[in-house]
């Protein structure tokens, strides 16, 4: 393995998080809060350290998809260690791990808090939680890519490891125009939602966090009631481009250069919008027996449904107390996720139509033992590697999913605090039920317990297998024996 | 499709059901019960019904996967019918779904039962309910192969659909061999332990149903406690042969014929045992903190996990009362299941190993993109269509789960229960935690819920496909079309 490139990359990586740490000190300046030293502090400590690592170019500039793995996953595991030391030098959040599980719960866009008064946090702080849900949300070696020339040729096995989905398109024939593109349509649709909330009459702070939160699908809410105090406009904005920001990327850059038609055509484009209007529906009719008014029940059901399938996590109702229908609803879309290629965890709808269609494909083999079905997607058939990984995906995924409920139950709190939970953090959700409902937090575990769920975080975010790489023994036992050589 | 080989194939199943329906007849005939009339009446109608249906052979004798599919699934739904008749003739389960839910529970070897109180229930049927078990474990169309002559050629087609497990190995080269050699097992070993249960002093008729219920992994019982009323010894004995029925029965095979060591160097017979060891282990040590007694909490552990990975469902203790640890190891347990080719339900081991293994493949294809690696079990590679279905059938099993529970959330009642009953019914093993405990009962659900629960416990025994077979259009549509010909 190479391992003075992937050194390389987190020395940028640092470098890029000074610069990230420039707005809450700003912010901090900016309402004259004492926290400015502490990120000030860190940034420079940042770029320093980065400049240090970066000042030697790599000489070996290979790259296959190995480093591609593990730089993404030690990209991430750096960005969020630098990223919690802030927390703990202002002393919002003085236990480490405590203050971790915040940082890693941003960046991965998950959205679950250990804490439980979040109006008691400086501005400062409130905007880094925020921010890191809009870095996370379209990834970081992805702006790297966009921003820093790095050695051509094998940028895609970055790229591979970052997006989420199945698999990566490349809109462009230059992976680099294509990050590009990519970032351009996500800094568009976040001014335009921001400038939607101003008008709104939110005020600027709590636009600009709101816009954050929404465009990474994170959901760190700036309010302890989530977004349940402000007016149904903005609550219909949010929703609005919750469900948007979940949407297939590709689908804005096909409406925007391209053909819209051929926007609409996208098989998982339609699958995505039709499992809202169905969640609504299911939710609203059984909202209406409760709620007194069609345009609430209205409202909550289809906020609700678009921040869990888009696995943003913001609320308007304290979901925890509806009915077991529309909760297992929530449940289900918890898993679901939202489309591949846009800011949203979970299992990815294309991956949910794969899956679908390979129960079909086995049942025609069934009646016709003789006949090569191939599985289309777009009426174009998907290569046997995308449907084979897919279906090891979803094992692995749930393998971990298990493993993950079973480390969490010496907690010894009842089961549907446990498996939500991990479906909330997995999912890069961030609410599930009961004790880690809307309402509630994640601070009453314990640090084993917060481990787990910060590895079940930055695996959902990263599609699993860049995380796994680093504990799988064949790379480590190569790579040792390539250095003693 | 031959619909003519399927009708004769089922007007079979209902001589041999008439067969069936002899023992509670004569059991109703030994203790004087009025019972007997119904169920000979059931007896003769099937055979009257039976041997008209097959009073003349089907000319066209060829036999496809979809035809051995088709007739298993429709041979266990004729079962269940003609058997859940004498529960409502004898009044004692009068509502029919109720009965049916219970045959169907009986057959496939589930052991959830509808009835809050079975100590009221007659002789005759309390060792109906039983046989039933006996019966399902090791399949119906298996002892029709066994016993009578049919077409050769395709058999192994019928015996594909019915055995458990994600390959069907032949032992000899005949297939009805390989059957009768099965069988003869299966009767020697249930012989041997209804022998170890009377030496303990257990009543005869007690002794015949829970060798019925351990042998077919069904665990109905005749007391309303289960089996924690008995002593100690007759604990042990079950829970040691719940244990061995739901061991490959190929190792016995290996045992009794060939080469012993082979037996113990089959892969899944280890993990199996392993699996058990390390279960045990962690709930007997989570039991210690509350029993006073070294030796029962061993017994009530041990017991319980034979009980739940073997999918039996016999319970000496309320564990819905345990630890969230002991709890979901349980629950982890149910969906694992018991070694393929055994009378028990659930994932089956040896999926687990082949799905473990591709996660591992999947890793190192990461580190050596080019190299090809084949999954290997026994020290063998496994054929690649045997690992594509493996991941299939665990697809498939999710979505089915997934969907069953959310059927069920209509029941308004909590998701544990309603987790568990789709848990339990779906992986055949009867007991859920909460309202669906082993002190509980199932009578409580709608009767949409209890549909949707036989459902998924035929999917269960059947392994998914031969029952979803029934709903797919492609079949239907072939068969009119070659009608209207």
């Amino acid at each position: 393995m190479n391992i003075s490139i992937i050194g390389y990359i987190l020395g940028q990586i640092l470098r890029l998080q000074s610069l990230f740490l420039l707005l809450p000190s700003l912010t901090a300046a900016i309402y004259h809060e004492k926290s400015f030293i502490s990120y000030i502090t860190v940034a420079f400590s940042c770029f320093v350290l980065g400049t240090v690592i970066t000042w030697k170019k790599p000489e070996e500039q290979v790259f296959y998809l190995k480093e591609g793995c593990v730089a993404t996953a030690l990209s991430w595991i750096v960005l969020s260690l630098s990223g919690a030391f802030p927390f703990v030098l202002t002393g919002e959040i003085p236990h480490f791990t405590d203050a971790l599980f915040e940082t890693v719960s941003g960046f991965t866009t998950t959205g679950s808090s250990i804490l439980s008064n979040v109006e008691a946090l400086s501005y400062s702080s409130l905007l880094w939680r925020s921010f890191t849900h809009w870095i996370g949300g379209m990834g970081v070696l992805v702006f790297l890519l966009a921003v820093i020339p790095m050695s051509g040729g094998s940028n895609i096995n970055l790229m591979k490891a970052e997006s989420p989905g199945p698999s990566v398109g490349k809109l462009v024939p230059k992976m680099r125009s294509t990050a590009r593109i990519l970032y351009l349509i996500y800094i568009g649709m976040s001014i335009i939602m921001f400038l939607l909330l101003l008008l709104g009459k939110m005020p600027v702070f709590d636009a600009l966090a709101t816009t954050f939160g929404t465009a990474g699908t994170g959901g760190f809410g700036i309010k302890n009631d989530s977004l349940a105090g402000y007016s149904p406009y903005i609550q219909w904005v949010t929703g609005i481009f919750m469900m948007l920001f979940g949407v297939n990327f590709n689908a804005y850059y096909f409406i925007l250069f391209h053909d819209v038609r051929k926007a609409f055509k996208m098989e998982e484009v339609r699958w995505y919008f039709t499992i809202i209007v169905l969640s609504v529906f299911v939710i609203f009719t059984d909202l209406m027996q409760f709620y007194p008014n069609f345009g609430d029940a209205l409202k909550d059901s289809f906020f609700q449904v678009a921040s869990i399938i888009t696995t943003t996590g913001f609320a308007t109702a304290d979901f925890n107390l509806w009915s077991a229908t529309s909760k297992s609803t929530l449940v289900l879309l918890m898993f679901l996720g939202a489309c591949a290629g846009s800011t949203g965890g979970g299992l990815k709808i294309s991956r949910l139509i794969i899956l679908v269609k390979t129960i079909f494909k086995e049942l025609t083999s069934y009646t016709h033992p003789k006949s090569i079905v191939k599985i289309k997607m777009d009426d174009k058939p998907i290569e046997h590697e995308v449907v084979r990984s897919a279906n090891v995906y979803f094992i692995t995924y749930m393998i971990i999913f298990v493993v993950s409920v079973f480390c969490l139950t010496f907690e010894n709190i009842d089961l549907i605090s446990i498996f939500t939970a991990v479906a909330a953090t997995f999912n890069n959700i961030g609410p599930g039920l009961e004790m880690v409902g809307p309402t509630a937090n994640f601070g009453h575990f314990s640090d084993f317990s917060k481990y787990v769920m910060i590895f079940d975080m930055l695996a959902g975010r990263l599609e699993l297998f860049p995380l796994l790489m680093l504990f799988h023994p064949e790379l480590w036992k190569e790579t040792i024996k390539r250095k003693l050589k």
